[in-house]
């Protein structure tokens, strides 16, 4: 179900397991109007937390997102909610980084353009200038940072500093092929998403197609990520896989697998700016 | 998830369209103890319908089979609601309805086993005796019932008598060759699954592997759908596919087939028990 | 693999099943020269039907595509053999003909653009003006052909001119929405392919997502196939499928759909561009 | 296609990639009154490698089980191949080596008695007595060979004992959870197919659902595969995937699991009995 962001909202909860927890956003939402249009949750038994997705349209609802934190702030308290809301109609702003392979970049934007995703793009960036060319066949500013006399300190500073500019709530490394500083990382935590070629946690690292080749897999697959200090080893979204066989090689490994990247990518991506991923024990909630 | 059919209840809720619902119920489940473990809900926009599944806790409640129906009926008129609930910890009884093929059969059995299945299974029918050492060898009674000298409307009453006396919740026809006639039908509305061994609604009838050998498709299927009476044109509750090629003859389809018709007729029953499927406008609703 | 269409032969072989027509062929190709690098058979034993792939290494072969008829005749006649070589080192030419919906073309020229398919796409040609921009960039000519005053016959004309002034090989309709005549068909006997947004046999003919939502299918598919006289009823090349619930709206499985849409186009169209195809008894055999 | 044993020879190659090798199998099969009924070929360019499988009727063929080395060992000396061929018309003697839980081997005894298996079962053996009761109903003997004070030499002495007496061709390890020693597997080199609980190379070792789980990985897997000295890291044979969430507990993770181990390990074996499998550089040619 595609979410109309002007008329509805959001609200993502995670707290301590406790009873009660429904029937309290629940009636909340229905005391200020709001119509709760779909609600899912989810308790990890193993470490008591409780987790939460409630929809609501907003036709009748007296709250607003200037007045929604001070009127929910009680349920909150009470249950040691970390939670986050979001109806303020406004679309995600996504800058996508790129290498110098066009796939993902390519069906990022078609599926913007074909409307399966709710965001703004307002810029593409990347250490190649290979791709400008897409990036402006489509409209969008392209900035091209390379990294100078392996100074990637100085390049990173440039694209956090017009990732500030321009406000942007996600990062979305369409097969960015370098390595994130931690620093970096920080600044925009569970809002940068990776597509890694393989199943991880199989084949983490450089090459994972030679690795899969190597070790005579007969299936490959793509994962997506958030991406954090540890390589490879974030909090997974989305993986898909295809059947492979002897008759493959690592050349069909990639085309294969690029088939794979490009929708596993568009899958989380999706997820995240619908609102519909919350993050624990390393590990990632997705509801439907 | 697997319901702990002793310590949780679960209601399922099927009406018109209206706000304030899933708030009303958590509420009154809140108000009499019931920690509410899982909610799902779903809005068929196109007929203005609404589908609540509710499982919950059952520790500090104080409804009970008895109690619940007064309690409950003033929400459920409110809303004009079907509605259902089951939560006194009896898993359903099951009669398994087979032909001459046993794998179906074998594998709800081993299901059973391993504890897959909240179910008893009083008794396994058949039009032949060919599977009766499968159902000695599970301890299970196995009754033949041939069909003599055409007279199907009699065998069918036999049938009839023995589920009634069994007290029988749930019909699984396990690869049963037979039409039941309307009749018969009535007296289980949505409680007699069948598989059938294509992806419908394509190759409905009779031999659907020859069908799909004819029609060279790539892709076979098998499908698990409540019983009505149009032939094999049921609410479908699962259906799973396996690619096949040139070189499958029609041995390999039934080979691989039956791979996937038992473990569609399994999922579906599955959900079944579980008190997960909700039925309209001749489809499902099946809550994860 | 990928072959390269410079240094290799591909020969299709369909005949009467006997005995020793492998022998006779890996014979043929060692006293020529040419290195076997593949070979692939199907015995079709329901019709006494023998077909055969082989794919051989040019380098010291002393056959040439106009010598090669000769030499291969003697065989080809005692097995009374159709048959089929390709080794003039030319890509088939490809003419992709479209609606108004992108995805499919975007599609075909990105896979065209990153080497997967060796073909040239001489033109690109519509009933309506709406995927011109997409041409234009792409850099191949766009031909607007619209359908005048309803008179199909007349455009039809005008899209065979087309096609024969450009020695087209190929023909891909690629979400094309309208039916073509008999006549028009026959010019291109097993070498128009189209891709039905469903499950063939299931949901031929017009809005497929619809009638698989009206249904309440649990899995939605996609099929590609020669196109013949009956609408969506020529021989199937390839079909996939993803799961869907009740979740899904029909704009959902349309969404879902076009991932499905040009992957198995795509599938199909490589299949045929490396010659893998035979036809028969309105069937495919896919050699891999 | 299910080759009819009595019939029907197989005969595998690998051998240095050169020219003319299908040609001089075929030639030589031919000379000898024995028609091909299917030629698979693979070359691993990387490393050099060519690979056959010839399956050829017999009912006019003059070779015998006995005279095929002596005719054929010209060729196979020319090309320096590693070879098998089997005719004897002899179903392979398998040997099923079982822990505590029942899936795989009630999975492969059902199989085996619906004819997907051309073998034959003289002995079922484990560590624990508890299934034999299912190999009793089967009428296979069950050999109870305990691990007495830790003495796994002792008991592994025991099992070799067993299946060379019985001649056995291959040991399928059925969810059997003891490693074997180097000196047992050098014994059946390629003839001991084990089904790990994962998708390998990701989750080797034990208890792989819990690492899945706690990983977070969004789909799980199973995999078959020759056993070598090396944990968990012999040839794949086959490979499979089902889709999980968050929603799952290790306890679903493990059901879902059970029926991907049953289906993987039994297409392994199939495979293997079916002479399909050639092996090479730690991985498998599997023919289809």
């Amino acid at each position: 179900m595609s979410p109309d962001l002007h008329h509805t909202g959001r609200l993502l909860i995670a707290c301590p397991d406790a009873r009660g927890i429904v029937a309290a956003v629940a009636g909340f939402l229905a005391e200020h109007g709001a119509n709760l249009l779909d609600a899912q949750q989810h308790t990890d038994t193993e470490h008591g937390e409780f987790f939460m997705r409630a929809e609501f349209d907003l036709t009748d609802c007296d709250l607003t997102p200037t007045t929604f934190p001070e009127c929910w702030s009680p349920i909150a308290q009470r249950h040691s909610m970390t939670w986050h809301v979001r109806f303020d109609g406004r679309p995600l702003r996504v800058a996508i980084l790129v290498g110098r392979q066009p796939h993902c970049l390519y069906d990022l934007l078609w599926r913007h353009e074909a409307g399966e995703l709710p965001i703004e793009v307002p810029l593409i960036v990347s250490n190649h200038d290979t791709l400008r060319p897409i990036a402006e066949h489509a409209g969008i500013p392209f900035e091209h940072r390379p990294i100078v006399a392996g100074d990637k300190p100085a390049q990173e500073a440039q694209l956090r500093d017009l990732f500030e500019a321009q406000q942007i709530d996600l990062i979305v490394l369409a097969r960015y092929m370098q390595v994130l500083s931690s620093e970096f990382l920080t600044r925009w935590p569970n809002r940068i998403i990776n597509i890694h070629h393989s199943f991880l946690p199989a084949f983490a690292g450089g090459d994972p197609y030679r690795q899969a080749y190597d070790r005579g897999v007969k299936i490959i697959g793509a994962t997506s990520h958030y991406v954090t200090e540890v390589l490879d080893d974030g909090p997974i979204i989305a993986q898909d896989v295809v059947e492979v066989s002897h008759r493959d090689s690592t050349d069909d490994l990639k085309r294969k697998g690029r088939d794979l990247e490009r929708t596993v990518l568009a899958r989380a991506v999706r997820a995240h700016v619908q609102d519909r991923i919350l993050v624990s024990q390393n590990k990632t909630v997705v509801f439907e």
